[in-house]
């Protein structure tokens, strides 16, 4: 593990970069925000760690009301269930003995929940949850439009979780309906489309668990672009939110309900990098690159300074383009830039340095950093 | 710090997924193909640890020849040393008071040198060096068509290289003057062209300099796309190649010397990964997405299975696509991808998997994982 890039009560200045920090205060608004959303809709959230993969962050989710964490992957479940969360879906399938048998492991600490989209999958944890004694939350993931993992909606569906249900040391809790690529989509219009899309297959789906007498205790999806849907869907009942904590710039370039951009939330994630060469005057070096940002969303965004911008990224440089107007760089200045996608983005850092009013104020491990087994 | 993904001795299929695997076979060639080419052409090898930030992977190229390593970032340096390089040049400035402390620590222990464009670094450096009572390497970063660092060829780096000569605890060593775009330009030509281009620029800063009786231990550049040029020119004499130990699709993608593609080295990293769900016929989801590899120069190559190819990628999952004519994947079949990039890919991962004849011969740490400062 690599040491924390400054101490408690430091000077923004005195952070050695590049660092991951985090606005404290942009951050606890988005999620009182997100919190308060859910409170007046009437429905629950449970958001998503593989966005921050920190105990940190998630404690503080609960604390504002959540009921529990989704996460993607065993290894972050760990993290989470380590780090004093109670109840965690892994939102996804899981494939391999030593996965499951970890995952059974968990359950004996923790309410443990997995997706299931193939009979073979429920077959195999069932005998993993029966072998090590525990009973494992089992939710059947349908397709809604994003053509990723998810059994058909409707009959199929229904036959799986009938399949869970009579399963030994397996609890049917419900349906796992995330439309993903639906988050991103440019407008409102778009978005709220994709989401009636996904709502049709819920309701199909439900018809047929009716038929069969399965009922849901969770229905359960919607991202940051789109939860306002899903919430006032009436059948969505657990808002499986991650990006809003810390938004990037994916969601920011994405259209808002009256036009103009999305700004729902605030930007509270920021890589904090340091000019290390100024060559030419239209011209700076920064000392962040692919490995502390990523980049496949672009090159991130510079935030506060006006008239320089990111053009160019390698594996441990930024290069700024300096317009004429602006205040040229010095070396050895801050640069706060805010990243293309957030999720991998904060993957690549062991710690988060929380900010208020110039100084450090906190510093939390990200514990489920590269746990993707 | 994550488990490693297998144990020695385990088979290939018990190998947790998704993993950061090496063919060691592959691996070994690539490693005695460069040392070889270098021995016959009489320049030497200083191998770029920004690729691989692992000392066992460091200790090999030596043992291979290597008379160091560069790094980028000086928590890469400090990594290489603890694990028993004696001799470090940080290709790049460093910026930062705490930054040179750390860096002059370790020439305590290891032959260090760094890299500078401009007068403020050296005075820090000179400095610290003086307070700490050590002495560090000195080169100066030249221009040479990257447009990245570097001060301009001829005169500009002439003043610099005597101002690092008559600065207290320096040593002037030569000369940085590394092309990194020429590396992935689409034709052998295009290559051959811009190297030609640094060449020049090269031998216009020699004349500067020995008008002012400066001589250089190192003239340092190269890497994977163009090494043969800056060996042939009678000027370079070291050798920065990184990424040939292990390739990539886009060094794969670009011109060989006589048209079709580049193959002088072989594709020994792969990340492992399995098939999670199979909902279609067409499309199967493998457990590893943009936490597992990077895809700013596009989603990796699916190796050895004809007929699937990876067309999304999420967070945590690859999207294949499957011909009609190609054997159906099946839930927890093993598929082995090609990173589109190398060094950011490894930077995702903490353990590399060393496999020969289908089973796991070795583990080794990725010290330098998340180095970034």
């Amino acid at each position: 593990m690599n040491l924390p890039p400054a101490a408690i009560g430091a000077a923004v200045a005195e952070i050695e970069t590049p660092a991951l920090v985090i606005d404290l205060d942009a951050f606890e608004r988005n999620i009182a925000k997100m919190a308060e959303f859910a409170r007046t809709a009437g429905v629950r959230v449970r958001p998503h760690a593989k966005t921050h993969k920190c105990a940190a962050i998630a404690r503080r989710q609960i604390l504002a009301g959540a009921v529990g964490l989704c996460v993607q992957k065993v290894g972050e479940a760990e993290a989470l269930v380590r780090g004093g969360v109670t109840d965690v879906l892994v939102s996804n399938e899981v494939v391999g003995e030593r996965k499951l048998r970890r995952l059974a492991g968990l359950a004996r600490e923790a309410k443990v929940a997995l997706c299931f989209d193939a009979p073979e999958q429920v077959d195999a944890a069932a005998r993993v949850a029966k072998e090590e004694g525990v009973e494992l939350g089992a939710l059947v993931e349908i397709e809604v439009g994003m053509e990723r993992c998810g059994i058909a909606p409707g009959r199929d569906a229904a036959a799986l979780a009938r399949r869970i249900a009579d399963a030994p040391n397996l609890k049917f809790r419900g349906l796992q309906a995330y439309h993903g690529r639906a988050q991103h989509l440019p407008t409102y219009q778009e978005r709220a489309q994709a989401i009636a899309y996904a709502i049709d297959a819920v309701n199909e789906t439900l018809a047929a668990f009716a038929a069969d007498k399965l009922s849901c205790e969770i229905i359960g999806g919607a991202g940051t672009g789109t939860f306002t849907f899903e919430a006032a869907s009436g059948v969505y009942n657990e808002l499986q939110v991650g990006s809003y904590v810390f938004m990037d710039t994916d969601y920011a370039r994405i259209g808002g309900k009256n036009g103009g951009r999305y700004t729902e939330f605030e930007h509270s994630l920021f890589v904090l990098s340091s000019v290390i060469s100024v060559p030419a005057a239209d011209r700076a070096i920064v000392d962040a690159g692919l490995k502390s940002y990523s980049a496949e969303k672009g090159p991130p965004w510079v935030h506060g300074r006006d008239g320089i911008e990111v053009v160019g990224v390698s594996d441990e440089h930024g290069k700024l383009k300096v317009a004429a107007e602006a205040a040229p760089p010095r070396i050895g200045e801050q640069v706060w830039l805010i990243p293309g996608h957030c999720d991998p983005t904060v993957n690549l850092h062991e710690w988060y340095v929380g900010v208020r009013n110039g100084r450090v104020e906190a510093l939390w491990p990200i514990e489920a950093r590269g746990a993707s087994i």
